[in-house]
Order: C-alpha cells, then structure tokens, then sequence
C-alpha cells in the first residue's frame, strides 16, 4: 500500500472501532492529514462513521473545500478538522466525537475534566473548553460551520491534546490515526472515572509531571490497543 | 411501496430500532398516522416491540377503535396515539416508552428535564410532566387507558415534542416516523447526559435560541441515524 | 408435556432469562413448586443459572432434602425456597439474586426500595430488609444455609413480594414461574430508577393504591416480556 | 496435560475471562506461578490479554529476567508479579487490571474499599492503597517498571488479597488462576456495588467475621463461575 492507502485503510477502521468503543454514536468524526500534501487532509462524506467504507472518505482543502467539486455532501463541521491542521503542525489526526462521558464536563464550568490515573496523561492537567457563544453569539445552532468557527476552536485548543466543546461534545488530535483514536477512547474512560471519583470524594489527580511521562510512555503502546480493536471490529 | 406500505414498513422498523437503543424492553410503542387518512393511525397489536412484523401492525380510528373489530387485541394505552393525533395535525408519529434515563426525570419535581446539547435542541427549554392524578386520582394503574386520559396527556404535552409521565415514561411526537424514533433515542441520551452533568455541579443550559437552531439543524440529519440503525437491527 | 414438564421447560428458561436479562451471574437460583405435590418444589443442582438444562432440575422436600438422595450437590441455600414454599401458599415460584441495583437498598438502612413507577407496582409501598445478624449472629457467611434461617428470611419477606437480604441480595416470589422472573427483572429496573431519582432530588414515589393497581394490570401482561425474553435466550 | 501445560491452558483462558468480563480492556496482566519451580512465573508477552494464545506465555524469573533473552518483549510491570510471589509464598496466581468501578477508589483517600457483600469477602475489612509517590517520587510514568518498585508494592499489598493503585489500577491475587480470576471480578462488582450504596447513603459494611466467612465459602464456589465464564469465552 502507498502512505495515501495505508491512510485511508486506517481512518476507515477508526470509523469503525471509534463506533464499536461507544465515543461516537450516528454523528462524529475522524480525519488524517495527507501524507505527502500537508495542506490536504482525509475525511469521510457526510454518513455515520459505523458505515464508512473505502469508497466515502475523501479529499480536502484545510479551508474545507473538497477537492473534488463533484464529491458527496461533506460533514458540515469539516471546519474543525481544516483549522486544527492549519493551526497545529504536529497533529496528524483529529477526531470529533459527543462521547457520553465527557459532555458532561463541557457544560459544568466548575468542573475541569483533568488526568485521573496514567492512561490519559495526554490530557496534562485539565483540558480546556470552547464556549462557541464567544464568537457565534447566544443563538447558534452550535456547529463549527464556518472557518472562523473552527479557528476559534483551534485557538481554544491550544497546544493541548483534547478541548470540550459546551453542549456539544470534544475534539481530540494526534500525531497520528492510532494515537488519535487512543486518545478519545481514553478522554472518555478518564471522564468517566474522574466523574465517578468525584462522586466518591475529593480525588489526588495526576500531576502535570506524572501526566507528561506517562503520556510519553503510552506514545509507545498505541499498537496494543489498536492490534485489539481491529480484531474487534472484525466481528 | 405505496405510502401506506412505507409506513408500514418503517413502523416495523421503527419498532426494532428503539428495542435496539434500549428506549423501549418489551413494553412502549410506536405509531404513525394515516398517509392518506388523517383521521387513522397505525400501531402494533399488544407484543413486545422488539418482536413486531408487517402483519402486526394494525389500523385505528382516533378515538382508539380498531378499525377491524376482529383484529388482535390492542395496546391498553392507544389513546395516548389517538388524542395526540387529534389534538396536534402536524404530528405524524407517536413514541410511548419507559426509556431509563428519562424515568427519573418524570418523578423528580425539582429537576425539569432541559436541553444540555445540541443532538437534543428539540427538548427546547424544558420538557413539561404528565400528573395522571389530575385527571385519574390517587389510586389509577397509571396508564392512558381512556380517551379522557389521552386528551389530557395531549394538552399536557401542549406543542412540545417530549412530555414525561409521572411514575411511568414520556411520549415523544414528530413529523415523520424517523423524527419520532431520533428525538425518542435522543431525550434518553439527554436525560443520562444532564443527569451526569448535574452530579457534577450546575451545568450551562442551552438557550432556547439555540434548542431551536440545532433542532432545525438536526431535522435535516434524520437519515443519517435511521440508517445506521436500520443496518444495525439487520444484525 | 404433563404439568411438571412444562414446569421444568420453564424453570430451565427463567435460569437462561434472568442470566440473560443480568439478574443473576455465577450465583442465584429460580424455583417452581410441584404442580401436584404442594409439599415439594423443583430447583437446578448447584451451578451457574445461565447453564442450567433440563437434566440439571431436581426434586426437593420443603425442609431442603433432596427426594433422590444420590442426586447432585444442591445449593447451600435451598432453604430460601424450602422455607418460603412452606409459608407462602400462594407462592409458586421463588427468584434469588445478587441483582446489581439491589444490593445497595440492602445495606443502607436509610433508604428503603419503594415503587417509582407503574412497572413495579407488586413492590407496594416498600421491601423489607433481612438482617442475617439478627438470627446467625455478627459472623455468618451470610448464606440462608439451614432452615433456621429459610423460616426468619420467610417471616422477613412476610406477605410482600420482594425482600432485600443485607450484604448479600434479594429473594422474589411469584404465582408461577413467570411471575417470579418479571418482578425479578423489575425490581432490578426500580432500584435503578429510584437510585438515579434520588440523585436529582425527592421523588414522588406511588401511592399504595397506584401500586396495587399497577401491580394488578401486570399480571395480566405477564407473556408479553415472557415470549420476547424466551426469544432472546434463543438468540 | 502436564501440571506445567494446564497452567498455560488456564492463563490464557483467564487472559480472555478478564477481557471478556471487562476487567481488563488492552492493557493489564495475568500471571501464574511455575507449578513445580517456585522461583518462576507464567505471563505473556506485552500485547493485549483479549488476544492471548498458548505460544504468548513465557517465563520468567522472580527478578522479572525472561528465561529466554531471545523471548519477546515482555510487559513493562512484569515486577508486579514476581515480586508479590516472592513476598507471597502463598500466593499462586497475579491479576493486574484498571478495572474501572476500582480506580475511582484508588484516588480517593477518604473512601476505601470496603466488603459491601459476600461475594467479596475476600476484601476483608478494607484494602491498601499503594502510593508511588512515596517510592517513585512526583514525576514517575505510575508504572511498576523496577524491582524496587515491585517490592514496594508487594509490601503495600501485605497480607491482603487486593491492593489498590493511586492514579493506576488494582492488583489481585489468589491461591491458584481460578482463584484470582474470581477475585479480581468481585473487587470490580464490590466497587460498583459500595459507590453506589455510598450514593444513597452510609452503608452498613461487612464486619470481619462476615467477610472471613464468606471468603471460606466461596474458596469452594470458584469452579461454578470458572465453568460459566469459560464457556462465555467460547462464545
């Protein structure tokens, strides 16, 4: 396979296991920057992911213009995707999702969702939360369709690894498909262990020095989890 | 397919989908009107959702008659379909379930159930409670199971697309089967999410500007879900 | 089939149903009196319920006896049906489980499990809770191992449908085997509504008289979760 | 089979048990003791426990060398297992897990884990919580990756049967495989069951006497649950 193949094999199974692990249900998304072409990146039509096959991912311009003129209806919050690439060198892959858990932290602003145990260290010491009334006003309808949306949201993010979106859900990057998919499997099992924590008492989190090293650690273990999920996916 | 065998087909469908989301066990039902008759509708007989066929669904007057008097014996409950479809024309389908997260809701006075994200904008603000004490007194089996009692639940649930039942559901209207059954999976997600979020601290609402902004958005998005779910019922 | 065959037929799929439905795992136990001899009743040998076959169920006196002295080892705790079957008259079937939402009504003397909803409704206005302590002494191993304390569970459970068993579970009888197995199912689905109400806020809980009403149109509608769970266990 | 072959046999069935149980996901670990050369134990090699087969186990020494330089890669926390066998005559089996309803009370100082019902007596009045800070100091990546940190987890452990980790997991350990299968599975049921006792309010726990007793019991029980769960596993 080309880097372009591989990559399109690899976002049409991070469909799939992103749907199989429960972060998204009918709505959400996974996107790769070219391989060759930085200025380009990978994403399927407008569908939900659990039905995305070879044939619906397809090319587009950061500013979120499909290349092919003639292509299916894209995602309307393409936008997310074409601004964090612009905005972040580093990240190779981002994924969009409502995962159940951690919408919850998006919309309780005395809470920060913050790093439980080792398994999500890539989330540093709290993950931060874009507010779209900032720059849509009170009466949007909460979606990243504009360009200026999603360099919003890019800004919010920051150099950060995950950012809350109030009322909406989250947004997770990496430096590749496997540790992207990693990454919002892990945001949603921190949320839930941290909410449950919480329910318990006053929880010890990680600190940021105990965040960055076992982040770097798991940087090394992507293929563990990712071997299994397409195992899975495979039924 | 006419349209009466469309519906049909989809009222099948719909019945197995919300069995599959966990909206519905083996109680809860689903209906939809007339396609050329608005004064019928068409539910199952008596069964468990989750076990319909084309040859169980039935023809009902508004008032709950079957309209073949030698047809099966019907739901207790067919006047929450009927007096809706009366009391709202442009309702086109009727969910009644027990789905879990939204029980709590119904029995819990101080705690409305509100729009938390943008999947659920047509909650709009809060979701109104049926007291059948009102109508039936202290001591009823809790059911809609006389006209009296439908028209009751009907002006209970005014011109919004959710109302709970104290003790016992929530029932859920749409334009079309598809809406129905989305908005009916999409109040249980809600429910869980504002309950986890409430467990948290107080959360941010949406308003109701952007209820009804992403609600609008979301009408347009139906398929996307129905055919996932139809894809998932076929195992 | 004669009157005992169903009633094994039966008592084999209420074992894969309540494994199935997560009323039991490794442990628990369904039982059905004789349908001739008032003085003995049917329950598997000691296993896991979601193994059990036809070959499995094996005659008992009510004192615990086995009638086939060289038939398998039986449960240490076939003194709860033994002992229930004798005081009870009108009770022809007999449930125990770990049931998850349960258990925790069991060890929180503040807050008694009571009917939040019409499905429930043979809870009444709350369960009792058996206090092993108070007849084994502080250094049990908690189980209903001798008749002793089959006859104090049996007075605990008096003339309800359900009673909690501290740190350890809860025992449900029936009119016949499916009986026994709804409310199984559904005092599993009360706790956990009435658990996730509590943490909104106080519920209004249902009258008695809304309760046995509820309670007396279930009965009625006991085949309608029966044939959709035989079903399942068919899958 | 040999002694050595059927330790294989069930480490990998334990391997999937756990995975299949949901006490592990891609990460965590199940070891035996050599059975005739006390100084060694079984676990396979870094990958996912869902995917273990026969030729993934190898061996190792207490110190965590791999009997085979040539083997490969083993996991990073392999010090986990031999040094609690060490300390631990007694102890013939290891699970280390992240199951998720335990971590929670691993971050948590004011709550411990405590026995809430029979089932898990083998809690017995409450379990350790090991703090890697105190070895590791405040910047580790959490993982028992040394020797020393091996010992000073074995020593938190003590005598007990379970030991939490801060911001990591749990480690569980038994008289044989069946026995630590059992046990790590009942420590997550427990910490479901406590959290959401301790929601509705202050639980009545079990006295030592309880758990002791009922950890006796259930010693002789382990092979009901060990048949059903390897019979799951064959799907």
């Amino acid at each position: 396979m080309t880097e372009l193949e591989t990559l399109i094999d690899e976002l049409v199974a991070a469909n799939h296991i992103l749907f199989q692990q429960g972060v998204v249900d009918g709505f959400g998304h996974v996107s790769g920057r070219h391989p060759t072409n930085p200025d380009r990146f990978l994403l399927a039509r407008s569908m939900a992911p659990g039905q995305v096959t070879h044939a619906d991912i397809q090319e587009y311009e950061l500013d979120g213009t499909k290349v092919d003129p003639d292509g299916p209806a894209p995602y309307l919050e393409r936008f997310i995707h074409g601004e964090i690439f612009r905005a972040r060198p580093d990240v190779m892959a981002v994924v969009h999702s409502h995962s159940p858990s951690v919408v919850p932290f998006g919309v309780v602003p005395s809470v920060p969702l913050r790093c439980i145990c080792h398994m999500s260290g890539f989330i540093g010491t709290s993950a931060p939360v874009f507010e779209i009334r900032d720059t849509a006003g009170p009466a949007s309808d909460m979606l990243i369709r504009t360009q200026e949306l999603g360099v919003a949201l890019a800004r919010s993010l920051g150099s950060n690894a995950v950012v809350l979106m109030r009322g909406h859900g989250s947004t997770v990057v990496g430096a590749n498909v496997r540790q992207a998919v990693f990454r919002a499997v892990y945001t949603e099992v921190n949320a839930k262990l941290q909410a449950e924590a919480l329910k318990l008492g006053p929880p010890i989190y990680m600190t940021a020095e105990e965040a960055a090293a076992s982040a770097a650690t798991n940087a090394g273990q992507l293929n563990r989890s990712w071997n299994l999920w397409r195992e899975q996916i495979q039924g």
